[in-house]
């Protein structure tokens, strides 16, 4: 992807007006609301010199809610972040990556237990609001003399300009940050909703090897954030395939802290309806950009399908095309393999007429009612030459609709999980 | 895989007192049993000089079953078959490699007719009693003239001996003929049971790019024989996974002429027990050849699951630990990382419990209790190395066990299907 991938992951924010700072530095991540702050400092979990622990913080406790990994194996971190977020509040989050601190058994959950408690002592907020996130290798104990050195290095380093920092000190097999921000009006107040993501391997849904942490300032009660994160996941994270593993540390959280000074949004009311279109919003400006930094990616697949019978439909036979590896073998290889595309379809679960299908490359179509169509492989080889690759799927069999995103499958990918843990 | 592929398929072959006949000639495939002849021939249907047409005949008209893809697009040729396979007899299958015969429409499906037709004209045999099967590209038009003139050259080299060819006939990206047999005693007589196979891509659970083609010479009812083949398909075939693709093509026709002799096996008896067990030994054997020779593979995985609650959930787990791309990858690695393994395990919608899991590379003992357990990494080398890599998971939470089978992820794999159809 080169060295214009922090430009990549700007041009993925979606609208809204966003504030950009004099120094016209990138206005998204987690302190891009009001009264959130982050530091980031390199502890040596795994590699000499990379930024590796992230904090967050709020001035004030937020209201918080999160969605987690599916994966009947969990980390140490979720066991102790899931009932904190059920809480419904928090104030802080720590997050690490080079240890997934999973499968570490009791002393794992200890581990992320004091890991907290370092994060709440060093800024001065109680131990029950701190969230902790890790990401790395599984298995593997965590060196904690040297996390704890980190952790109160990042807190010595914690400021309102943090966000990029942090977005760094999250990274794994990542080759570009990912931020995004939006900003809406409720109330006559401006609301401002930011976020940061790691992803790369083992995405897939229900999450992957995914971090995302947003924060805004909206004031909005913690069953009602709960609510618009899950409908923003189920159109971002939850579209999202690399290479169908589930991770056992994936979550994204979100905490509110109402200093934007709204009335509170309640879900009765429109307002509530703009500030989940937000959420989103920036959901999907991290999800997509998580989908074209999958792991040895050199091109992000978007499948549309339209018309389906249902959104349950749509989704499955999105995401099987956008995960099937024999279509993002094609896609690497610019081979407009269309029975690929439908095959995986008729594979997905969803219920279609598999002679009503149309298919799209791009703006080209090469399928239609299910039987090849005479196209120009030369317009299909541009589409497929792009940076992102637009599949579109008419199934021709009702109203719904819904996009998937993924990424090609190159050598690199085999490089990379060929050797990653050694 | 190299020169001594052919080697590598017999070694599978799976116990019972094989004839091998005066010219040491590979006793396996569909002419082993009684009353079968094969023939081949080279059509150009996709390359020139490959045989790409093989035709199986019985002399006598046989009960016939059949299990076939779960995709919801369905090749032509299945379209033509399914139907005659529930009918419960067939004397012969035509098969063409090197193009799918699948989204064709209306054309596709008259041109699937009229190769079983010119097989059955060729062959003599009434039309309804040819099955028809395909492989290869989606969405391309059927060369029938081509096509025609290879059926009637292919019929022209009928002989009792020509089932190797056949087997050749079938193979697209295969690196190696896949034939099994096997051979027992019912009543006094002695039934032969041997088949060939394809597989290479496309390889999941339920079928696969997957074509075998079973003949035997035991007198058999064809309900029993369904209920004995369904029985085969659950423990073999349905337990390999390449690359989590299904295809459009996928089939599994065993075809039983009587000539042996026996007395009619019925499923009340404990004949059937061994006739099933034998049907099950081939499929067997098929099927890890087939997963041995993945697209890209260099080594095959064997997953065996280990107390677990239910069979289903040993099945999934086992599953989805061998379909893991990025197990797959590590396998290729040479790396020991277990962590995937677990993961993989979690991510099934097996039930078991984390923190009871003992996981096995080889012999060496790698997690304990669903934690890290100190381990000899060079031991885990060696067993990394061999040509075929054991993954064992003892879930400890039941009495259930399963196998499956499938294939590391290599830079071949994205080589081969980067560049498949052009």
């Amino acid at each position: 992807m080169g060295q214009n991938n922090n430009e990549q992951a700007q041009t993925l924010i979606l609208g809204g007006t966003l504030q950009v700072d004099s120094t016209g530095n990138h206005p998204g991540g987690v302190t891009a609301a009001t009264g959130f702050q982050a530091g980031a400092a390199e502890a040596e979990i795994k590699y000499k010199l990379k930024k590796d622990i992230a904090l967050i913080y709020s001035t004030v406790p937020a209201a918080a809610a999160g969605v987690f990994t599916t994966n009947r194996v969990k980390a140490a971190p979720l066991l102790v972040t899931m009932p904190r977020v059920a809480g419904g509040r928090a104030q802080a989050i720590v997050v690490n990556s080079g240890n997934a601190n999973a499968c570490n058994g009791d002393e794992g959950v200890q581990d992320a237990v004091t890991m907290a408690a370092a994060a709440a002592a060093a800024l001065e907020v109680p131990e029950e609001l701190v969230l902790v996130a890790s990401t790395g290798v599984i298995g593997q104990k965590m060196p904690m003399d040297r996390v704890l050195a980190g952790i109160l290095k990042a807190a010595g380093r914690i400021s309102p300009v943090g966000g990029a920092q942090a977005a760094e000190a999250i990274m794994t097999t990542d080759t570009f940050t990912k931020e995004a921000a939006r900003q809406i009006e409720v109330n006559g107040k401006v609301v401002t909703i930011g976020g940061m993501a790691k992803g790369a391997g083992m995405i897939h849904p229900n999450m992957a090897t995914m971090l995302c942490f947003i924060t805004t300032d909206a004031a909005i009660a913690a069953a009602d954030l709960d609510k618009a994160l899950r409908h923003a996941a189920d159109q971002s994270f939850n579209m999202i395939t690399i290479d169908r593993d589930t991770s056992t540390n994936d979550m994204v959280v979100v905490l509110a802290n109402g200093l934007a000074g709204n009335t509170e949004i309640t879900s009765e009311e429109p307002a509530f309806i703009t500030f989940q279109e937000a959420l989103t919003g920036v959901c999907t400006s991290l999800a997509v950009a998580i989908a074209r930094d999958g792991e040895g990616a050199t091109r992000l697949i978007q499948v549309e399908v339209r018309h389906a019978p249902t959104i349950a439909d749509a989704r499955l036979a999105a995401r099987a095309v956008a995960g099937s590896n024999l279509v993002k073998a094609a896609i690497f290889g610019r081979d407009a393999n269309w029975g690929r595309i439908i095959c995986a379809a008729g594979y997905s679960g969803a219920n279609f007429d598999p002679g009503l299908v149309d298919i799209f490359l791009g703006d080209e179509q090469v399928t239609k009612n299910g039987c090849s169509l005479e196209f120009s492989e030369e317009r299909a080889l541009e589409f497929l030459n792009g940076d992102s690759v637009s599949i579109t799927l008419d199934l021709k069999s009702g109203e719904a609709g819904a996009v998937a995103w993924g990424c090609d499958l190159t050598y690199d990918y085999v490089r990379i999980n060929g050797d990653y843990r050694t």
